[in-house]
C-alpha cells in the first residue's frame, strides 16, 4: 500500500497547521489551522466573511490545493486540540471535503463554535466525538484511526495515530510529557511504547519542533501551578486590586487561578469573550472544572460587572481577564488605559500567567500595556508559565518510545527544525533518507 | 547620638561586602567579604598566603582604611550568612579589630574554617554564636544587636538589626521573602513589621539591590524543589548515569536532590571539597539534613568513589558534584573531559540546579563544560533554580514593613541601584535627602 | 555670587530636557523639550490644544514649578538645537517667562514653527539669533552667554556656556566629537580647551550621558556617509524602486542621500511633512544644502507626486520619506500597506539610514513595517547610521578639555548615568562631592 | 556525463570546509580546512604531530572517507584562499591524493607554510600557481577549472569554477561583493554574469551562508577603512601608547592600520608570529603592501622590540599585535597581564579592528582580556570591522548573475542555511528539487 504525507501547512511557520496522510485510497487530514499573525498585521480585518482563496493568498490558512495531487478519498478531518492554529481554518476549508470531523468532546465543541461564527461558507460535515483511547475504522483496507492521550496547554489534546498495513503514522504535534497535568490524565507514554513495538511499528512520526532548539525538559503544569500558588499566596494580606490574565484556552491554568483566588479569600470572575467561550465549554462538557465560577463575555456586561466589583470592594475579587499579550483591544489593555469602571490603584497587582509570544509585535504591545498599567500604579508579575511543547529531552523520549522508520519535523520553519535535525541525527537518522524537513505544499512518499 | 554608616565594600559591585555602623562611640561591622572574580582573573592566585593590602589593591577584599575615620570602638563583627562575598575577607581583616565575631551556628562554623585555612594572619577574635531571634548588648549606651530570621540560598541567614536610641539600623542584605523555604523557618516578616513600628522606628535600612531591576516576586525555594522533583522523577526509568550539580552552600537544594535521588531509587553521594565542607557543616550542626548521606572531599577519594560507582553500576547512584559554573578545575568539568573514572555515555543526564552567573567569563566556561559533556553524549538540564534575592515586589513589602527614614541601596553598582532608586522614589523617597546611593569608602551621616 | 543649577527635566529620561542656571540674580534656561513617548502612548493625543499642567502630569513636558524656588530673573531661554526633546515644550512654557529666546538661526526657525502651531498659549518672547562663536551679556553682574559650536545629528547645534565670576557653566548636551561633519564646522574643541583654562576655569559641566555606557568613540558623520555611499552605489544597476528614509531633522544625512541619489542617476524627492519642515528650513537659512531638491509635505500632494513617479518610471527617482521607526501613520508605512500610488515590487530596495530607537514599542512597529514591506517583495537595508552622542572616549576628551570642578550627568536616568559615574570616578571625581547624579526637580548649589 | 557533489566538511559547522566535484571520471576537491574550535576545546593540543583519523574523530578536519564512494580520479586540490578553515587540513589529507594543489600565489605560499610545519605526514603534491582570471584543463573529457576573482577578508581569494559539458559548477564560498576592496581588484561580477549565460549556464552553485540570516548588504572594506581612519585620527594628539589588533591574515586591514599609524606620526610594527607569517608572505609576493614595515614574530624578539619601544617612547609607535579574540596566550593578552616589557598606562588606547567571533568561549576570553586591559587603565575601541561574507542582498545579486539550476547551501549548519533557503525559495527554488541543504559526508547527484 502506498503511503504519502502531504505537508500542507505549518511547515514554514508556527500556525495554519494542516497535514494529510494517504494510505492507499484513504486519506485522513490532521488539523486545519489559522496563522493569526497574518490576519492581525492587517488593520481591522474580519475573517468571518472572507473567502478561502484570499486567506490562502495572505498566508492565513493552509493552501490545500496540493490535496488534488493525492489520489484517494478523505475519510476524516481530525483536529487534534482546540487551539486556533489547529482548528481555525476548518470553517473555511472543511466544507470542501465529504468527510466527518472527528475530535475529542472539548475540541469538537470549539469546532462547532467556529462553524457557527462562519458567515461565508456553510459546512455539512458530520461531527463525530471520539475520546482518547478510542479508535475508528478508516476506509475498507485495514486502516484504523486511534487517539492517544497527550498533555498540552489545553485539555483533551490527543495525538492521532493512523494504523496502516505498512505501519503506524503518528501525528505528534503539540504536546509535552506531563505526568502531573492538573486536569486530565498524564500523557499515555505506555501506549506510545506499545505502538512502537507492535505490528510493523511506526512507519512515520510527524514531530512538533516548537522547542526543539531548547535543551532539557519542559516542566509539568504542576510546576506552573506551584509558582502561581507561591505568587498568589504572597498577596494574601493585600486588600486592594488583584487581576490575573492567562491564555483563555488554558483550562488547567484558569482552574488553578480560580482555586488559589478562593484560597486567599477572593471571588474569581472570568471576564472577556474568549474566557467565556473556553471556560464555558469546559464547564459544559463536564471536566474537573469549578462549575460555579462566574463568567462574563460581552463588553457591556463586563463593564457592569467591573462596576459591581468596585462597589463591593476590589479586595474581595480576582478578575481573570483577557489581554496577556497586551492586545490593544483586550480587556486588560482597556483597564490599563482607564477605559473601564475598574480603577487600578498604586500597589494593585497584575499577574501575567503567560509568556509573551516572542515576536517584536507582541513584545511591543505587551510593553505598552505594562507601561500603561505602571502609569496607573499597578505592579506586574510575569512569566508564571510553562510551555506546552516538548523540549529536547521529550523528543529523545518519544524517539525511544516510537522508534519510527521516518521522521517529519513540523510546527516550525527550517531554522526551528535545525535543533531537531541535530538531535535525530545523533540518534542515527539521516537527512534526506529517513529524516525529512520539508516545506508547505510538499508530498513525501514513504514507500 | 551621632549615627554614621561607612559603606566600605560591595557598593560598586556584587562581592566584598562590608559595612560599619557607628552609634555614638560604638561600632558594629556587618560582613567582611571577598570579590572572587577579582581573584580568579589572575592565573593560579592563591589568596591564603597573601597580604591584606595586596588584596585590597586588587579589589578582592574591602578597603577598610576608611574605618580610621570612624570615631569609636568596634564592638562586634557580624557576618550575616556563610557566602564568601560576606565572610571571605574575615581571615584577612578581622584580626585588626579587637571585637568578637557574632554569627549563627552554621555561619560561625564556616568562619572557623576560613580562619583555619588562613596562612598569613592569625586571628584571636572571640567567636560568639547567636541564633535568629536573639539579641546582645552593644556597648554601654543603649545599643542592642538583634538577629532577624531571613530566607536565602543558604541556611541560617539573618538580617542583623542595630537598635539605637535614634532608631533601628536594619542591615537587609541577601534575602528573599520565602514562606516555604524547605529548610528552616519562613522569613520573620512579623518581626520586621514590629521593628518598623516600635520606638523610633527604623532610622536606616540598607537594602540588597541584586534583583532590584527585576519586576515581580522571587519564587520560593519550594518552586525550585518542585521543578527539581519534576525533572528527576522524569528520569525514573533511566538506567544510566545521572549527575547533579548545584551551589555546594545551598543546603536546602542539596537536601532536595538527596531526597529525590532516593525516591527514584538512586544513592546520592556528595563529591567535591566544597560539597563536603558545606554539607558536612550542616550535618554537624544538626539541621534537618539527611545525616546518612556519603560525602567525599579529596580528589583521590573522589576518584576511588567514582571507580566504585562504575563497578557497582552508574544506574544505582546520583553523584552530586561541584562545577555548576563550568569552572575549569571543578569535578564536573573533569568528568566532562574524561579525566575521572566516571564514564559518561550517550543519554546520561547532567542536572544543573543553578543558573550561570551572568558574566561572560562564566558563560564561556559553562559553555565549554556543556560542549565537553555533549561530546561525551551527556544531555544537560539547566536553570532548575530560583534566586536568593528579592525582586521588586519584595522590596515594596520590606519598605511597607519597615517604613525606614533613610535607605542605602547596596550589593550592586550604580546601574544596579537604579531600579531600586526608581522604586523607592515611587514610594516617596528622594535622592540625596533620604535615599543614598553611595560608593565604596564613603561615610553617610544620618543625623 | 551664588550659583545654583535647577535640573528640571531630562534627568530621569531621555526627553523633555530643561535646566536652569542661576548666577546671583540672573537666570538662564537651557532647553524646554518634549518627551514624545509619553504623548504617543496615548491614542490620538493632539498636544497643540493642551494645557501645560496636563502635559506636565503626563510627564510629557518639564515640570517647571521648581523655578519658583530660584530667586532671580530669567534673562534668556536657550534652546541648544532643533530636536523636539529640546524645543518641543517652548510653546507650552516660554510664555511664562519674560525673557528672549536665543538660538542659532536654524534652531530659531524651528522654534518659530513650534510657536506658530501652538493653539492654547500665545508667546511674546523676543526671538534673538546668535551664531556659534558669539556671546551676549546676561544681566548686570558680569555674566555672559557664549555659544560654542558642536557637532550633532542636526545642524547648528551649540553648547551654551554661561560665564560667571565664579567660573563657567558649560551645558554640554547632545553632541559628538566630529572632525568631518559633512555640513558645518568641526566641533570647536580648541575653544573648550581655552574655557577650561581661562579665568576661574569651569565651575560646572552638565554632560550628555546617552552613550556613556558604550566604550570607544562615536564615529564621524563621514563614516555614515561612506556606508551610505557604499549601499547606494551598489544599487547603481538596479532599475526598479529605491526608497530611503532617515530622521527628517538630520540635514547632513538628507544631503548625502540627495547627492548619492543623483550620482547613481536618480532624482531625489523629499516626501512627508517633517521632511519638508526641516529641509525647507535648512534651504531657507542657506546652509550648504542642495537648494534645488523637490520637497512635498501634504498628503494629497505626496500622493500626486507618487503617481507622477509611477508614471515617469520608479527607476528614475529616489523618494526620501518619513517612517524610519515604522510609525503607523508615516508615509513609508503607508507605502508598505499599499495605501499610496507607489507600488513596491519584488526586489525594490528600502534604505533605513537610521537605527531603531531601542524601546519595544518602536521595535514592534518597525518590525511590522518591515514585515509589510517584505510582503510587497521589498528588501530592507538598515542601520546605515551613526549616533549623535558621545561615547566614553568623547567623555574623556571633554573632561580633559574642560577640567570642570563639578559635573552633573544628564540626558538619561540613573542607570544611564552609571557608566558616566564610573568614568568620572576613574578621573578622580567623587559621587556626592563634585559628581552629582540628580533627578528632575532638584536644585544643586555649587558654592 | 554524471555530475556528483560530495559535501564532505563544513556543511554542519563553520570550519573544516571540503567539497569534491566529480564530472565523469574527473574529480576536483575544493578546500581542506580545519575546525579550530574543535582543537582549542582540548587543553594544549598540538595538531602538528597528530594522525588524520584522530583529528577526524574530534571533528577537527573533514572526514574524507566518503571520497571512496566517488568513482574517478582526483585531478586537483583547490584551496580557495588562505584561511585555516580552508587550508588547515591540507597537511593532514592532501598526501592521500595524487593530485596537484592549485591556488593563487598568496594562498599557495600559506599552504607551503602549513606543509612545512607538518610533522606526521609528508606531502609530495605538486604546487601549481594560478591567478584569478586564469584557467587550467581538468582531465581529458572537456572539463576546465577557472578562477574568478572575489573579495574577502584576505587577499587573493577566488571562487573556482569547474566548467563541465553539463554546465558550470561554481564553488562560491567566502566572499563579499566589494567594489572598493582597498587591496586588489573588485569582485569580478561581470565574469559571473557571463558564466551564468554562456553554454549550458550554471548547473550548480555552492553558496556561503555565513550571513544568510542577515538582511541588507555587507559593507565594503572601504567602510571599515574610513571607520579606522576616523578612530586613529581622533587619537592624533595623544602622546601615550596606542596598540591595534586585527586578524593577522587580513592584509588590507593591516595595510590601513600601517598607513594611518604613519599619518598620525607613529611607526607601526607588526608583532606576533601569525602577523609575521601573513604580512611577510604578502610582502614577499609583492602585493600593494608597505614593504618597509617592521615585523617581529618570535617571542624573545617581540619582548626586545617592546623594550625598545618603551625606551624610545611609546608615543612614537603603534604596535599591531595578535590577540583580537582575547586568546589567553596571544601577545595582547600577555600585554594586558603585564607580562611584557610594554607598560600600559591610564588612557592608553587599544583598537580592536575585528569583531568577537560569536561563541561564548571567545566572548568570555575577550571579556577577560578587556577587563585586564581596563585594570591597567587602557581603553578599548572595538568592532571597527566589516564582515567578509555576503549578506542577503549579495545572495540575491549572485543568484541573478549565475541563475544556477541547482543550489547547495554551505559554510553553516542547518539553522544557518534557513535564511538562505527562504531567500532562494522567494526566487523560485524548491527544497529537495533544486535547493539542497545537506550534511557532511553526503553525495548529491545532479543529473
Amino acid at each position: 500500500m502506498e503511503i504519502e504525507i502531504a505537508t500542507i501547512g505549518g511547515y514554514e511557520e508556527v500556525g495554519r497547521q494542516m497535514t494529510a496522510v494517504r494510505a492507499g485510497d484513504d486519506i485522513v487530514i490532521f488539523d486545519m489551522g489559522l496563522n493569526l499573525s497574518k490576519v492581525l498585521i492587517h488593520d481591522n480585518l474580519r475573517t468571518e466573511g472572507m473567502h478561502s482563496l484570499d486567506l490562502i493568498d495572505m498566508g492565513a490558512i493552509p493552501d490545500d490545493r496540493v490535496m488534488s495531487d493525492l489520489e484517494g478519498d478523505v475519510r476524516a478531518i481530525v483536529p487534534t486540540h482546540g487551539h486556533l492554529d489547529h482548528i481555525g481554518a476548518i470553517s473555511k476549508l472543511a466544507h470542501r471535503y465529504d468527510a466527518p470531523i472527528v475530535a475529542t468532546p472539548f475540541t469538537l465543541e470549539l469546532v462547532k463554535g467556529e462553524l457557527e461564527d462562519e458567515q461565508k461558507f456553510g459546512s455539512s460535515n458530520e461531527l463525530i466525538q471520539m475520546d482518547a483511547g478510542e479508535t475508528m475504522q478508516i476506509g475498507e483496507h485495514g486502516c484504523e484511526l486511534e487517539f492517544v492521550n497527550v498533555t498540552h496547554s489545553i485539555i483533551q489534546a490527543i495525538n492521532p495515530v493512523l494504523h496502516t498495513p505498512e505501519g503506524a503514522i503518528v501525528y505528534g504535534l503539540d504536546k509535552r510529557i506531563d505526568h502531573t497535568p492538573v486536569i486530565g490524565e498524564p500523557i499515555d507514554l505506555k501506549r506510545f511504547r506499545e505502538i512502537g513495538r507492535e505490528g510493523n511499528g511506526v512507519l512515520c512520526y510527524i514531530e512538533d519542533c516548537t522547542n526543539a532548539n531548547k535543551k532539557g525538559r519542559t516542566p509539568s503544569e504542576n510546576v506552573a501551578r506551584e509558582s502561581l500558588r507561591d505568587a498568589l499566596y504572597s498577596m494574601e494580606d493585600y486588600n486592594g486590586g488583584i487581576v490575573a490574565t492567562t491564555f483563555s484556552s488554558h483550562i488547567a491554568r484558569v482552574k488553578s487561578i480560580i482555586e488559589f483566588a478562593r484560597e486567599i479569600g477572593r471571588k474569581p470572575i472570568l471576564l472577556g469573550r474568549s474566557m467565556e467561550t473556553y471556560s464555558g465549554t469546559a464547564k459544559q462538557i463536564g471536566v474537573e472544572f469549578p462549575s460555579d465560577v462566574e463568567m462574563v463575555g460581552y463588553r457591556r456586561s463586563i463593564d457592569q460587572t467591573l462596576e459591581r466589583i468596585m462597589n463591593d470592594g476590589k479586595g474581595n475579587f480576582l478578575p481573570v481577564v483577557t489581554g496577556h499579550q497586551g492586545e490593544p483591544r483586550a480587556l486588560l489593555t482597556r483597564m490599563a488605559r482607564g477605559e473601564t469602571p475598574y480603577d487600578l490603584d498604586a500597589g494593585d497587582k497584575v499577574v501575567f500567567s503567560a509568556r509573551v509570544i516572542p515576536e517584536p509585535t507582541n513584545e511591543g504591545q505587551r510593553y505598552q500595556a505594562e507601561k500603561l498599567l505602571g502609569m496607573q500604579g499597578a505592579r506586574v508579575y510575569s512569566d508564571i508559565h510553562v510551555s506546552g511543547h516538548l523540549r529536547q529531552e521529550g523528543h529523545y523520549t518519544m524517539l525511544d518510545a516510537l522508534q519510527p522508520q521516518h521522521i517529519i519535523p513540523a510546527h516550525q520553519d527550517l531554522s526551528g527544525f535545525s535543533g531537531y535535525v541535530d538531535l535525530a541525527s545523533n540518534q542515527g537518522y539521516t537527512l534526506g533518507r529517513d529524516l525529512h524537513p520539508t516545506t508547505n505544499g510538499n508530498i513525501i512518499q514513504l514507500n
